[in-house]
């Protein structure tokens, strides 16, 4: 059986949110743990961990990172959903071109498996089915979820053709702590640092858009138990299983912090669905995992450590 | 309604076998018809027809010749299933890339519909169900099925953002006149021309492995069709809705022609699968379409097609 302790892990992009709760959740319980990015937002926040410096477009560099791990996992993309659809050529070529070029490397290594961070909130364009499976149609309305998608039928592909191992995780919408406050994304983040440091939160339309928030700690434990399953499944839905409006995650940011908020509604995006909630039954099932940290707990927690950095 | 006689056409890879065909179904219906490509293997098949030289690579090539176009069929794919996954990142490159570049500039010029060849016998892998339906999973095992899902998927992206509208054709294997003879495409034409040249017929594998034969004059139809459609249906199968081994074929060319056959067989190919046959009763339904040749006489037409050119 496939125990943590004995994993040799490297963990691309792990100098991004993501990444960095990954490494500090792995560190000193793995084999060996290697980071590779093109940099640390937090470089104290992975002390101690095996650092590679580079860009996933140089194939030299992912093919040193990768050396002697037997555990990839991949969770690099270099767009946005909503930067993506502005140059699609580009989108293309930064992340399906460059994850050919690491799944060569993986082959020609003998890597044994890839843990893949999918999009949950975006390969299944507007879904169908609430809460969506697995199995549910794939038509992505931004150029970001099909690329996420083309590197998912690759992985396949790739398992196919040669037996490199392959985890896809469709990952709905992370937050917690190390993440990037930008106005695009991480909007749990974004909107405690506006109502920590004074500043109006903007609010992408009435607030309405409902989406599917996970804990990164509990995101973590699912990358963990991806890379040790055995059996024969290959991807899972990772999210809360439920859903929350922007308005109630103010709500919530409110309770947090005790604060008056000053809330600013704007137009809508054309990469927004309505609703965004994963059925996470399946990982529930057959990975024995579940989303451990309720809505109002992780905001609380994300409150008191960015409250520290400011 | 939307008529014959009023679409403006570019045929994209009208040099090709299905692009002759298809070029000559719509000559002197269609209110005008240009063909894009890099060569014209029959030139007097296409006289009367303006054409356009040019690689699809170069996207000022590719903008000349669909302006004032209505109607764009996109019939190039630069790969086979075969050659596709010696090179994969290659594959993505001059299929997937250029096809974004061709959609930006049907977006500029504010072309009306894309009519894409997608493969039916690639994008759905290895088939859960027999005969495969449209709704079917897609797992290619190939990067030609992985490139085309992709660009299926870009077609739905333009039109959700751009209203560019799209038909998809998801295509059996289209065999008849002007197929050029190769060893890993045009299994009936290459058959045929070893039948007629007395040159020995070599069959991959024990020629057992079936698959979906379309006469080409039926595919042309199929595609002024899907070109008229006016409902909202994007996909379709477009198959002989049978299946026919290797073995039946050698037959049915042994008794199209009145040879004696001397037949080889080879090892087999990773990128076969046993059996594809396509569930095209959505293309009857919906398009009232139908594959009206039977194998045994397209076989005997391909037959004295290809008698007349050697």
């Amino acid at each position: 059986m496939r125990t943590v302790s004995s994993l040799r892990c490297v963990v691309l992009g792990g100098g991004g949110f993501v990444g960095i709760n990954l490494c500090r959740h792995l560190a000193g319980r793995v084999a060996s743990l290697k980071a590779f990015g093109r940099r640390q937002a937090f470089p104290e926040a992975l002390e101690g961990v095996d650092w590679f410096n580079g860009d996933f477009a140089e194939s030299t560099a992912i093919a040193t990172a990768i050396e002697g791990a037997d555990t990839v996992f991949h969770l690099i993309h270099t767009t946005t959903p909503a930067s993506a659809n502005v140059d699609k050529i580009a989108d293309v070529r930064s992340n399906v071109l460059t994850t050919l070029s690491l799944l060569d490397a993986c082959r020609d290594q003998g890597i044994k498996r890839v843990v893949f961070v999918s999009s949950g909130g975006t390969v299944y364009g507007v879904p169908e089915r609430l809460p969506t499976p697995e199995d549910g149609p794939c038509w992505p309305i931004t150029s970001y979820g099909i690329s996420k998608l083309t590197i998912e039928r690759y992985l396949h592909l790739y398992n196919y053709l040669y037996g490199l191992e392959y985890k896809i995780l469709r990952v709905a919408n992370p937050y917690g702590p190390y993440q990037m406050a930008t106005k695009n994304q991480g909007v749990i983040a974004a909107f405690l640092k506006c109502a920590l440091t004074n500043q109006p939160i903007e609010v992408w339309g009435d607030g309405t858009v409902r989406r599917d928030y996970l804990y990164v700690d509990d995101l973590a434990g699912a990358l963990e138990k991806a890379a040790l399953y055995e059996g024969v499944e290959n991807i899972f839905n990772i999210g809360s299983g439920t859903s929350h409006s922007l308005n109630e995650i103010i709500e919530l940011i409110g309770e947090a912090t005790g604060l008056v908020l000053d809330v600013r509604n704007k137009g809508v995006r054309a990469v927004d669905v309505p609703v965004s909630q994963l059925d996470v039954s399946k990982a529930q099932n057959v990975l024995d995992w579940s989303p451990g940290t309720g809505l109002g707990d992780g905001v609380v927690k994300t409150a008191n450590w960015l409250r520290e950095r400011l």
